[in-house]
């Protein structure tokens, strides 16, 4: 392995027969995301293809696939490095990512725990043996009844309390209230028992919130907190590591498993919540496996009536092509955004030309 | 429903005999998450707990479970929601979370949509037919070369035209330079035909690295961008979103599948190389399905020799009892922190003893 290549290890379920076949469709995806004959420039084939170093088969039915991805197509940003990753390949049934291999500079540049086991193990003065934690719940009491049951984790020697991971800033318990209370509770007991128990907070919110929650739980002489990297977004994540010198950092690992919300959900409904205009997403018989019923319902919670807000526009695409057009338009209705990649571009110099078929197409089935 | 209450859809997989024990185990799972014997204030049990409200047979051995949650739990902070509603669920194998009904509240408080589909059609000039868009690839070209492609699909008449989600902020294209180059090349296309296409730029990275890009597609005039919720962090979207006013905002579904990276890469590696001291996680018996296989790879993942990067603390929790103290030592060895909730808090006005129990057995398995 280079400097210049990040090899990824995915476990894919195929046939022996499609295995290699399957397995460029994976490089490609994950690297130029187009077609081969889409591509123009000799460096981007050379260079930026992704390219298969090793088949093998590791069950019935199963392989493992490498992948070599250029280390350029990734850099240290960890967004995009997961992106590059397993962007696209997570929305595939098939696909597993299993294994990473970086270049040293990956790690140079993220730079990896600051305090790790030696720094928890330094602040909590525990040694040889292993530590504890506990968890303040359930999710509804005020800071004072949080604060009682740390009093008590504590006083009992637990080396580690985290707030529980459905805590955050509610009405019932404020973060600034609840990290005060709980904080003084564990400083006391500490002060009783001359243990050294941490507290770590549940930091979360855009990293705007975060920023505002370190800063008031260092105002209160409170080492540790805890986040979801999964929720708050890798390079905000990474972000606050940077900022939060000398805080002990617990990742929590809730929608690590979130391939399993429905599309029509999360795609259709909550991004338009949130204020998407538009939302992309595969349509049926394309290169993903999301079903014509999915689809259906994906633009419907785009769409429909709810209350008040405006439409979203549903973006088809993976795999579209100017002679599905009709056919897209007819499942779809009018309102609705057709997205046609890479088969455009395997016009390459015509490329002009059959952009314009495409958009003749539409036209001639508008209203 | 009332104003007071989310109702959240799961799918679940189970035979008839047991559906109902483990509707109620999702139930505490997405609310209190802890046993029902660990809540002593019985406002929690009455306003906080989620109930399930219907459980529907919908195919051989799979069902469909209302569950209602206290909206309390989840004020309307993006990536708290998503907390709530799949969050701990989402690493439980027999579950899809389906569907989401919200407390008009939330639509006014997130805001949907600034523009939607009018403000589109508006942008675009695009009425009474369907619009169309393309993308720009493949990753590798450089901003002249992206130009020209966008130059073409511009002039083709493609309503809108954005960056390949694996475009963002690469040494051969860097975003300023890429998006002026392309942002010029569209605005002359548009001169030149009369035609009105938008150009949606890859927005990524940290919520600061993101308002940095909005700024200067700002500058440039560029009045549509494109981001990834699911890797951006919902809250940051909205966030964006927020500032992002006048600009279309479409949203990649990238990583939307993600359940399916393997948890030792996922919570051991990536969360240890961007910072994390600790990575909490369910261990192999407990109410996740993980097994003793993938927990010794996260642990060894987190602690293994790798660049000169500090070890990251493994943290297995999810129904680890205090009985299970010597087994999970033996399994993980003392460079572990046991992470022990609802079972602790089960105790509860003997928490202290409870937790002096706890960290006794721990201390009395050290070297």
């Amino acid at each position: 392995m280079t400097d210049r290549h990040i090899i990824a290890t995915y476990h894919v379920t195929s046939d022996a027969a499609r295995i290699s076949e399957r397995a460029l469709s994976l490089a490609i995806e994950q690297s130029v995301e187009c077609p081969l004959d889409a591509i123009g420039d000799p460096w981007v084939r050379d260079a930026i293809l992704g390219r298969v170093a090793l088949i093998e088969e590791i069950a019935e039915g199963r392989y493992a696939v490498r992948i070599a991805l250029a280390a350029a197509t990734a850099p240290p940003e960890p967004g995009q490095l997961l992106n590059m990753l397993f962007g696209n390949a997570s929305i595939q049934p098939d696909v597993v990512l299993a294994d990473v291999e970086l270049p040293a500079s990956y790690g140079e540049a993220f730079g990896g725990p600051r305090l790790g086991i030696t720094g928890i193990r330094d602040r909590t003065g525990v040694h040889g043996r292993a530590l504890t934690a506990s968890a303040l719940k359930p999710q509804g009491l005020s800071p004072a009844a949080l604060a009682v049951i740390a009093s008590r984790l504590a006083r009992g020697g637990v080396d580690l309390i985290k707030d529980d991971h459905g805590i955050t800033d509610q009405a019932y318990s404020p973060f600034g209230e609840r990290i005060r209370a709980v904080g003084r509770a564990v400083h006391e007991a500490n002060a009783a028992t001359g243990g050294r128990t941490l507290y770590a907070p549940h930091v979360s919110g855009s990293l705007d919130d975060m920023r505002r929650q370190l800063d008031l739980l260092r105002g209160e002489g409170i080492e540790a907190l805890m986040l979801i990297p999964m929720i708050v977004g890798l390079a905000n994540f990474h972000t606050l590591v940077r900022e939060a010198e000398g805080v002990v950092v617990l990742a929590h690992p809730a929608m690590s498993g979130a391939a399993r919300i429905a599309p029509p959900l999360l795609l259709g409904k909550l991004f338009r919540l949130l204020g998407a205009d538009a939302t992309v997403f595969p349509h049926a018989g394309g290169r993903f496996a999301y079903t014509p019923e999915t689809c259906r319902a994906l633009a419907e919670a785009a769409r429909q009536s709810w209350d008040g807000m405006k439409p979203c526009l549903p973006v088809p695409a993976g795999g579209v092509t100017i002679d599905r057009v009709a056919e897209l338009l007819s499942f779809y209705g009018q309102d609705v955004m057709l997205l046609i990649g890479g088969s455009l571009l395997a016009a390459g110099d015509r490329l002009t030309e059959q952009a314009a078929l495409f958009t003749a197409e539409v036209a001639q089935h508008g209203k």
